[in-house]
């Protein structure tokens, strides 16, 4: 039997291990840095391949992520599976009936959205083979055909991701921009999975379709996933969820599925995604499959696989050597070009704004990781380069980084002002000494003197007048003291817990037991009202009420105030 | 690069698929017979491997399940990493603090549970070596303490899952069991832990610890990972909720760190699910681990790797050819002999009672899934041969088998009363036509009169006449009419929707939507009152009764009744 010894074990566990801190980490400081968490992903590794770790210490590089042996398959194995089960709950964030109900501006934006990027590439990849580094393994018509379709192929996790952040997912443009990249997913994955089919056709022995038959086969399969198997899935659920135990039931059935269509469509010649993704997509359009049971699959894949994969895209490609300015600098000034001037007019011609119809354009050019997914595996295939690979990503990752603040700009809007951004580590009082609301406001506004500029007479008193004008006491427990400050340029916010309770005129009786003093800008009215609401929010639950009573510390109350589910 | 072909990538993921299904569909056979889901995976490994598929169509078996080259090797990483991930969601369930509490008893019961069967066990092992099938591979004292440490150690999630399926997991009874079972557990480990090291030692070049060495670095490691580690974990947590995004940042932390925990204990020399599992034990004893992340690695692990793993385990060993029952039915006798028996006389000597000490006993004789994976080690090591295999996995199958029902037979238990029991495809009317409460009473009488032997005329009556009395109208838009007959053996439900509703005279002033019919034993007291606090509980949510209202077949009435949480 080949098994794995217990050295490749523990070289096994610990490369994941590695690479999962690594992506994580550089994932959060990219959350904080405002930029896509995917960004920081594949930055760590890019630190843990051959770029950085492998220049300064080779063999730790080699005893981690050894490129021959039973490690590297393994490695492979996983990396494989993790790209399957990224792209089936991809496809579970798909809304199949969202795209009929946008219908004609997605496809408007949809297929111009794929036209002119397309155009521009096959043309650029015709007319310049040589500055985009064709390779001589595939025809430059297929290299041509490639480049072109990773120009057009939009990437719906990232615009979704992107959207939600917003919170301009559920409003009507949003339901257009991810209608549109549906759209464009579908046809950009189907030209793909041609281009791999004829590739496959070209070189290797195994399967012997004709080019007509892999379309066909492709096409066939796409369409039965989308309309007979998707009924079929509706209908098994209710089945599997009565006659089998919960979620297990469920989440194998769910799993076997998608390996199974990631197995079928690598069997017929084009890639294991795209047969997960379409599975993803007939799954998750059933009102069957219960909100925890996707939530189970999506937090643990994207917990667990999408950072692997995404960490492990550095691994085998040395991203300074190959970095070349201006093949960058082209792919990116095409990939743009296409995709906002198509999206826009594709958007404008149906009657939206310019405005509205820029913010599309933006949204729809983020590339993310569908890019980098299509890149990995034309590197695979060889029909590119190193060099041509570091500019796809470099692209993707540029459009990803100027989606969400352009639309923003354009759409004007903003994100949701959430009480955390404002609290900090010494204007939280775990235990007020205060027995009244007059010495609790006060006992919070010194505190928010001593940590700001702020003057802590005339805090307390604007806060102390607006509570004698009509007590700040909510009800359940809560208070709100607050004041509109002039010169202020951003709010300022003060907690305190206490034990005994604090008298503040709640009309259901009840005593303060969680007081947050409120200052904001006198010119501003709306961040006074979006601070009330996220409490309101925030602790309409009694258990969460009761929870953050026992809160003894500022971490601890960040922690709560991040992953408390609010009504959102 | 080494790397996976498009072929092996293929039947990696259909032998997956096929293991994941099987797995499944044998797991709810077995749970539908009231036996152990764990049974059916393995039954389903056993069927998929040398013993049933391997006969019949042996290219097939080889196909998917090959013992040389890249898929074989990728098998044995994912199973390498699933074993690790059970452990790790096995760890999370120990409850720390419950061994302190129940101290005394625990101790008692967990010692004796030890002493007993591993006396036995080595002394079994020591005076009939050849009737054990003793290897030359391994010194006979090693093969002998093996032995016995594989009599001594319990099955730690069996018995939690029996446990919970009795409700009797929160009850001062169910904690002695756990806390008993833990410290069983934790002991038997190291036990094993030192074989393995002493065999790794006397084998392979790469290790060269003394066993002295590796029991105190595996002592030291233990004890470390129980406190500090256990410290630290619960005061970074908070700070990663603070600070990182929610859930991905926790589940990252928590399984690089379990992968990180495995690889220590790999390399020290001793396997690495005993890491994985210290640090599933210091990871679930911090309150800042919170429910949902809890549930999310839970529901991810137990649906997918367990499965995998379980299934996995018959795909090497032929069980017809290696079955020998003498061997079989000598092991499954000591091993009961030395359970029962010790921890029986370990609880009664805490002046617990006979038939309480007797339970327990039968309770902690659940070998399940830790003998198995323990049997896997000893055979992959060359501890002991294929027979002896089949007995241990025979033996931890049969007494988890006996487990629950003499647990159940000993306490004069029963399983928690649910409605889901008592409704038939046929009793159940969608769309009730009747506008008023006789005549929707009569309606459902109708429905459980057609589907058996009860007069209609007579239980109609009855029902009429208690609704006559009081109405019963609960509220909420449910009515619950019911009555008590003479004769009946087991209770009958029929369940109707008006979408318009039947006015039941409930004190809300609602007109019921959800309307059950029931009938109970007239002897039977307690049956009525615990089918209506069930019917209670499921639709104490009004997001639930909206649900209810929704549902069109009997199919998508059990799936609705099967996966409402209720707050059992």
């Amino acid at each position: 039997m080949d098994k794995l010894t217990g050295d490749d074990i523990v070289r096994m566990f610990v490369a994941i291990a590695t690479i999962l801190v690594a992506a994580r980490i550089f994932g959060e400081i990219a959350r904080r840095l405002a930029q896509p968490v995917v960004l920081g992903e594949i930055f760590a590794g890019i630190l843990l391949g051959p770029t950085v770790l492998g220049s300064i210490a080779p063999e730790l590089h080699q005893f981690l992520f050894p490129s021959k042996g039973a490690v590297a398959l393994s490695q492979d194995a996983f990396k494989t599976l993790a790209i399957a089960l990224f792209l089936l709950v991809a496809g579970m964030e798909v809304e199949l009936s969202v795209m009929w109900k946008q219908g004609r501006t997605a496809l408007s934006v949809g297929l111009m959205g794929i036209a002119l990027p397309f155009a521009l590439g096959f043309g650029a990849a015709r007319l310049a083979p040589d500055l985009l580094g064709a390779t001589s393994s595939v025809s430059p018509e297929t290299f041509a055909l490639f480049f072109a379709t990773a120009l057009s192929i939009s990437a719906l996790p990232v615009i979704a991701k992107t959207l939600m952040d917003l919170h301009l997912y559920k409003s009507d443009f949003g339901m257009t921009v991810i209608a549109a990249a549906v759209f464009n997913d579908l046809v950009g994955w189907l030209i793909f999975a041609v281009i791999l089919g004829q590739i496959e056709y070209a070189h290797g022995p195994t399967h012997h379709m004709p080019i007509g038959v892999t379309l066909a086969v492709t096409a066939g399969f796409a369409a039965l996933m989308l309309t007979a198997v998707r009924w079929l899935i509706h209908r098994t659920l209710p089945w599997i969820l009565a006659h089998a135990s919960f979620p297990t039931g469920v989440i194998g059935f769910a799993l076997a599925l998608a390996l199974a269509g990631a197995a079928f469509t690598e069997f017929i010649g084009i890639h294991a995604i795209f047969g997960a993704f379409l599975v993803g997509v007939a799954l998750g359009d059933s009102a069957h499959l219960r909100e925890r049971t996707r939530t189970t699959i999506t937090e643990f894949v994207s917990s667990i696989f999408a950072p692997l994969f995404f960490g492990s895209i550095g691994l085998s490609v040395n991203f300074i050597t190959n970095f070349d300015p201006v093949l960058c600098g082209f792919v990116l000034a095409i990939a743009c070009l296409g995709k906002i001037v198509g999206c826009g007019f594709g958007a404008r011609w149906t009657k939206l704004s310019w405005r509205e119809s820029w913010a599309i354009g933006f949204g729809m050019n983020a590339r993310g990781a569908m890019e980098i997914i299509l890149g990995t595996l034309a590197l695979q295939y060889g029909i590119i380069r190193e060099p041509m690979f570091v500019a796809l990503v470099f692209m993707a990752l540029a459009t990803s980084m100027m989606s969400g603040p352009m639309m923003q700009r354009l759409l004007r809007t903003k994100r949701a002002t959430r009480i955390e951004r404002f609290i900090h580590s010494r204007t939280f009082v775990p235990r007020l000494r205060a027995i009244d609301r007059k010495s609790a406001i006060d006992e919070l506004c010194q505190s928010l003197a001593a940590t700001s500029r702020l003057d802590y007479a005339r805090i307390s008193t604007a806060v102390w007048e607006r509570e004698q004008a009509t007590p700040t006491g909510i009800g359940n427990g809560l208070a709100v003291p607050h004041a509109r400050i002039d010169g202020l340029t951003q709010p300022f916010i003060a907690v305190g817990l206490s034990e005994a309770g604090v008298d503040f005129g709640a009309t259901d009786g009840k005593a303060a037991h969680i007081v947050f003093v409120i200052l904001t800008p006198a010119s501003d009215h709306s961040t006074q009202l979006e601070l009330l609401a996220d409490i309101g929010r925030t602790f309409v639950q009694a258990a969460a009420r009761e929870r953050a009573l026992k809160l003894r510390s500022f971490t601890e109350l960040l922690a709560f105030l991040r992953t408390e589910p609010t009504a959102a």
